[in-house]
């Protein structure tokens, strides 16, 4: 009787010295299996490693090798986080896939299956016209089981016009022009993220991390969410109305 | 003298509607102006791009164009983020200059200047040897003005000698492995990050942001720092001994 009790008590410990226990992923064919990023010239690194590094977490700590990922471009050639290639201070990524080739095999990646989660990225890059981009996010909207935008890609959604009536939130410090890129779109001023179906839209840059956790915790589950922080030593944000950024940034910029 | 004391009451306001101010960087010639990345395959990428992330917006917000960034590795080929190439769960980042040719050049590149500070990020890839990386880093030390590692990224500068008799620190979930590359080191368990004379290094992953933050502050000034953080939206962790991951992983993983 008191040995049975041993576990119970070390349970309680606050230091106790076990690793946390490895949350397990029920088996549903429904879960999301192939991600893309959109990117464009002049895009904000951190807006999309922030989320990657969420995801890389699902990939390795649950589903290797079973989640496929494609960085997407307008055409194959690397592209530079350098907004109009002013200088060098940037990476330039590999792409993987073209818009084109995607839309014309119906949304699918040969090896890789139906995308089926596309993550959009903000930067100073998304200051330009962005047509093709645009033309490309309300193509594939319709067979997509999720979208996910970070700081002013939601701009690249509301061009779209996939927000419209619906609840989004961006980069507070652009706000004012980030927001007149959508005028039928409800913006939410005060969110560190904002969900509305399966669309979810983030504040600027370090606001996608806590989306990306919150995202996984809602279709993965939040003790799957919880671990990846851990393993990644990140204090998440659980709540996406904690917005301090909103009171800082409360005039206008162009 | 009743108008002369407005000013004075806006300050005071909770909601004052002004945005923060622009700190000034004084001009100072001994202020790095070259970054480089060190990749080998199988990097973590957020180590990299958290990093990243706040050092572009020193770029953006402060020393465009004065700033300039290299991407190195042992050869020219893009590295990508999968380690050992097993699946494709990851991105490929072009390279812009080898260890060969920065030594080659006494540690310069042409166009950038002297080498003058060097990221070393984590990952699944630096369980491998990486003889030629270990090797760069050893040569090139002596020639830079810092050098900073994020999570097992400090196993590299561990190997190549540069931490003997040093403090440091590095992920927590992996201590017991990346602790033994360097039984000459001092490393410290609770930390999110530790500074030693000119080597920095961080905890896991998501550390390396606090790390570089703290970095900036130290370097170009603390208001530095915290403008960049308001604009990117991050909350800075202040506290370099602030570690609640050190209790959650105190069981040693191999």
């Amino acid at each position: 009787m008191y040995f049975s009790l041993l576990p119970f008590l070390f349970a309680a410990l606050p230091f106790a010295s076990a690793n946390p226990r490895v949350p397990t992923i029920p088996k549903n064919a429904t879960l999301p299996k192939h991600f893309g990023i959109l990117l464009y010239n002049g895009f904000t690194e951190l807006d999309v490693y922030g989320p990657l590094g969420v995801l890389q977490g699902l990939y390795a700590q649950f589903l290797h090798p079973n989640l496929h990922l494609s960085i997407i471009s307008k055409n194959i050639m690397p592209v530079s986080s350098v907004p109009g290639l002013r200088g060098d201070f940037g990476e330039s990524v590999v792409v993987t896939s073209t818009f084109g080739s995607i839309l014309a095999q119906n949304g699918t990646v040969p090896g890789k299956g139906p995308l089926e989660v596309l993550l959009v990225p903000g930067g100073a890059g998304s200051r330009n016209e962005l047509e093709e981009e645009v033309t490309f996010i309300k193509a594939i909207y319709p067979k997509l089981k999720h979208i996910m935008s970070v700081c002013t890609g939601s701009t690249l959604l509301a061009r779209s016009g996939i927000l419209d009536g619906r609840k989004a939130t961006t980069n507070k410090k652009a706000w004012a022009w980030a927001t007149s890129t959508g005028p039928k779109v409800d913006w939410v001023h005060t969110a560190r993220w904002v969900p509305d179906g399966n669309i979810w839209t983030s504040s600027g840059v370090s606001a996608g991390i806590d989306l990306t956790y919150a995202w996984v915790g809602n279709v993965y589950g939040e003790d799957v969410a919880d671990y990846i922080a851990q393993a990644i030593e990140y204090k998440r944000w659980y709540n996406a109305t904690d917005d301090p950024f909103a009171a800082v940034w409360n005039e206008p910029e162009p």
